[in-house]
């Protein structure tokens, strides 16, 4: 008889629920239509972790919606993710062959069908987003907080950073990467946070804070991936940041001051949810998973 | 003493308003963002012929809608037709150097800034969409429609198939074509014609019939371009279609049969304008110039 693993908890089962539904919601989504750019659009969404999404629909759940409801909000967020990795894998950006363990899309069909894949999951994203349940007036909040985040003065504006980062003669600063991580992964994972709040015409305030506190343990977390993880675990090339003499968290602080930065972020990230009380336990064992995962 | 030479028509009078109406929004929206990338996505707004905002302005007009209210979509139309262009343009698409007379973004900055600049050319398209004036329910039909026509069953699409077309045994039919290009230019085009209507919460349906006649049209007329135009006229490459043997619709009708196919468009859409009686002078001359204009 093997001994049994750990059983799934709360959050980890959560966590799978919301990626199957999620799934499930963009197979549906792109069901009607054939062709390689739609299989790439659906390849390209799959075998992520799913956090955003999960964010979205616990978000919603805390605020008493459905989840039918949150789902397009929690799809929409996935494919807008799905599109960002697309697009960051380009030869011309990251030039990178693996992400998530497989082919990145440019390497399984090229570059022209990984563009126009990534182009029309940020549309779909937008699709979906429109079509969440609450009142128009919350959907259009949403659905213009989403394009806030997604655009020059949210997340591409820190690629753009980024990409000027590796070619300025200065390594950034502590303050300038945390300015630029806020953005280019930052923003994202606070919309998906605070987007049950927003649908249900809430105060989004605490869930913005806790979003905020997370994004940055998860890069933080990212970097030590980069430092500690492998290929194999990860799903993608590591050890490239060093490489590159590129500034990251782990660069500035060290190590051990890296991994203390995330845990105070996470303790911010959970006193964020004393406002929900123990309905939100799901959330904060979510911020302890991203500065624990391996991949 | 020289002559003077032909007054602006209504039609050019009106389309010269709206292109500096869209062209101060989108300086508006992209003032306060530094960067090359935020240049880049104004550079690449500029210098085209605006006849999509144009069409978003006139038809809001048809419906007792302000310019104040209207004009944040037609903004939204012009940032995601140059968007499509920016992409359309890359190496891995269709490698072009010229565009509106000027170096094409990736020329004039780097691929990476292109892929970027074109992302957040998107996303800034739905941040100023769902802001139009009219009421939420409006609002958010217009940001859905506006987000299919732009994705996998909309542009997206029609530019996969144009790429598959090039690869293919057999040339396009003539059904096939009218299908792709319904879809790659067409959707665009019908989605502006009708945004005004959908604002309004009026009936759009007219005007969906007049925005497919005059898509069509337009691209007939570019395909004419293509042959007869220079590319100083053009303002880009042109003779393509030809040295790439690729189906378009001259190689299909025929230079006169081409011509006689957008006549009979045109004249399909000024009768699609008829509910809207002297109105709609300025629409009908509009498809007019589609067809007579030089670039």
């Amino acid at each position: 008889m093997t001994a049994l693993g750990p059983l799934p908890s709360g959050f980890e089962a959560a966590l799978a629920r919301a990626r199957s539904a999620v799934e499930a919601e963009l197979c549906r989504a792109l069901a009607a239509e054939p062709g390689p750019v739609a299989e790439a659009m659906l390849y390209a969404c799959e075998g992520g972790k799913g956090l955003r999404g999960f964010l979205v629909l616990e978000g919603a759940r805390l605020h008493g919606l459905s989840e039918a409801q949150a789902i397009p909000a929690a799809a929409a967020i996935e494919a807008l993710h799905a599109y960002s990795l697309i697009h960051d894998d380009l030869p011309c950006m990251d030039d990178d062959d693996l992400r998530r363990g497989r082919p990145t899309v440019h390497r399984a069909w090229d570059e022209a069908t990984a563009v126009l894949a990534g182009d029309a999951l940020q549309s779909l994203a937008f699709e979906l987003v429109c079509q969440a349940g609450g009142s128009p007036e919350a959907r259009l909040t949403l659905t213009l907080t989403l394009a806030r985040a997604a655009g020059v003065a949210g997340m591409v504006g820190g690629q753009a950073l980024d990409i000027a980062a590796e070619t300025a003669v200065e390594p950034l600063t502590l303050e300038q990467i945390t300015a630029l991580q806020a953005r280019k992964t930052g923003a994202l994972i606070t919309w998906s946070a605070a987007a049950g709040a927003r649908l249900a015409g809430a105060d989004p305030a605490p869930l913005v804070r806790y979003g905020d506190a997370l994004g940055l343990a998860f890069q933080i977390a990212d970097d030590l991936l980069d430092v500690e993880g492998s290929a194999e675990e990860v799903g993608k090339a590591v050890a490239k940041d060093a490489a590159r003499g590129k500034a990251t968290f782990v660069s500035l602080l060290g190590l051990a001051g890296a991994k203390a930065r995330a845990q105070a972020l996470v303790e911010n990230a959970c006193a964020a949810l004393d406002v929900y009380g123990a309905e939100a336990s799901t959330l904060r064992e979510a911020a302890r998973f991203v500065t624990a995962r391996r991949k």
